[in-house]
């Protein structure tokens, strides 16, 4: 029979019903489905559908070493944050999108180091536990942060004026699960409006903007990763993030301190900023 | 309140409602309620939607002026197929798709003329009308004409061994409606293998064969523009397309002939082939 409207879908499903991988064939089989119930509906013009294509292939070619503008489309349409979502883990610190600049690695740092290579702006320390479930401290648990600088901009966005690896740090917590560096406090920023998702954003009034905060992994044996941000209470666009990632609870307040005692303890200059959070991990299932 | 399972796709179907363009917005609205669905349906873990978003990447990297593996997935995920069956005029030939090898100009030529520049194997002869719905012959109507070689190659995949523009031709119908052109029989053949979608066809055990065909775009005023595929009759893979483009309608004999009168007044040598059908186009919508 003619592949048309009515035996489309089921043309297509039969293509991969002989898939070795039973998982591949649900995944295929699920977006073929939905693929075509979204052209069924919207049916859209020949030339509609070459725009569409057109608008893929420019996101892919946007895409480099140091960007990722797929994972930015996937950011904009909420579908990293409920894929995020889907994945919780109960009981642990709740998660969030890993966003599209951990594309380096973060230089290894000792405790209390500082991830501002550049020395510039208003010294901030962040500092807290890493915990299970229980309450029990984790030590010798891996912290991987990054951040953008206090003007808005990641390190690999500026190769020219900010030195490799500013912003990012790999730290281990001691036998109390404490970390602590220094850093500066993140701005809120655009995500990058120059290629095919920043015109998307423009051709639908939606602003680019997210809200200030620091990322991080958390990883400890036996536990499941943490992927997740820290958001600086009080920053603009806390409640219109444009990737969808904010949670109430990963808010947290980044305190103003002008002691100069405190300041000297934590090995900065007042005034300074000081954030406190614990991160808690949730047990690998059995 | 925060981003849930529950209310992810509201929260993104009203950061679109701004969007000016009314036929924009109802498109995104429509993508964010069906990728959210097949998100919630399929459950992907965060390592998956990598491997998605990885996928794309490639898929918009192997892009180039001559290569279109957006097209290709598209292809051979139905939904080219499925758009072009939902914009079917009534009333005209049937259409099929595109495909991704209409990405240069095809050269001008006479009625008459050869658009195999190599000359070494079989001649074909390809004949017949453009009429309209009501049978009335189409002079001066545009043929627009593609296709592989004997072997099974575009002009386009081997820059190196086939001239520019072989197997293309733009030609205009006689007083009669009629068009007259020589060449070769194109061959079945796979798509292009050796990028992401050839992995997926890989991986789904789904082989990469086209059977035999010449594409045709024909336009003339007041018409709709008709993009469609003659089928080589008797070709392998009539009844397993990778792209699902065959239609009954469109399968055509290429007789072979010996007649050495017939071939000097068609300009070839026997035995050749001979291919002779009509075009019909549907009238514009008043």
């Amino acid at each position: 029979m003619d592949f048309n409207e009515h035996t489309a879908t089921e043309a297509v499903q039969n293509s991969f019903r002989e898939t070795p991988d039973p998982r591949l064939r649900e995944l295929l089989d699920a977006l073929t489905r939905h693929v075509h119930a979204f052209v069924r509906e919207t049916r859209p013009s020949v030339r509609e559908w070459e725009q569409a294509i057109e608008f893929l292939t420019a996101v892919g070619q946007t895409c480099t070493d140091t960007r990722q503008e797929f994972v930015l489309l996937s950011d904009v349409l909420g579908v990293s944050m409920l894929v995020e979502t889907l994945n919780e883990q109960e009981g642990g610190t709740e998660s969030t999108v890993l966003g599209p600049f951990h594309m380096v690695e973060s230089p290894q740092h000792a405790l209390g180091d500082s991830i501002d290579l550049v020395g510039e702006a208003e010294p901030c320390v962040v500092s807290g536990r890493v915990l299970n479930a229980d309450g029990a401290p984790l030590p010798h648990a891996q912290v991987d942060v990054w951040q953008c600088d206090e003007k808005g901009f990641y390190d690999v966005q500026q190769p020219g004026s900010q030195p490799p690896g500013n912003g990012r740090g790999l730290f281990r917590t001691d036998a109390e699960g404490r970390f602590r560096f220094r850093t500066v406090l993140p701005s809120h920023y655009p995500i990058p409006t120059d290629g095919p998702v920043g015109r998307l954003l423009n051709a639908t009034r939606r602003h680019p903007y997210r809200p200030a905060h620091i990322h991080f992994i958390v990883q400890a044996d036996g536990y499941v990763p943490l992927t997740t941000h820290i958001f600086v209470a009080g920053s603009p666009y806390l409640d219109s993030d444009a990737v969808f990632a904010v949670k109430q609870s990963l808010i947290v307040d980044f305190a103003r301190s002008d002691d100069e005692e405190a300041a000297e303890r934590a090995g900065v200059r007042a005034p300074f900023r000081h954030a406190e959070f614990d991160l808690v991990l949730s047990s690998e299932p059995a």
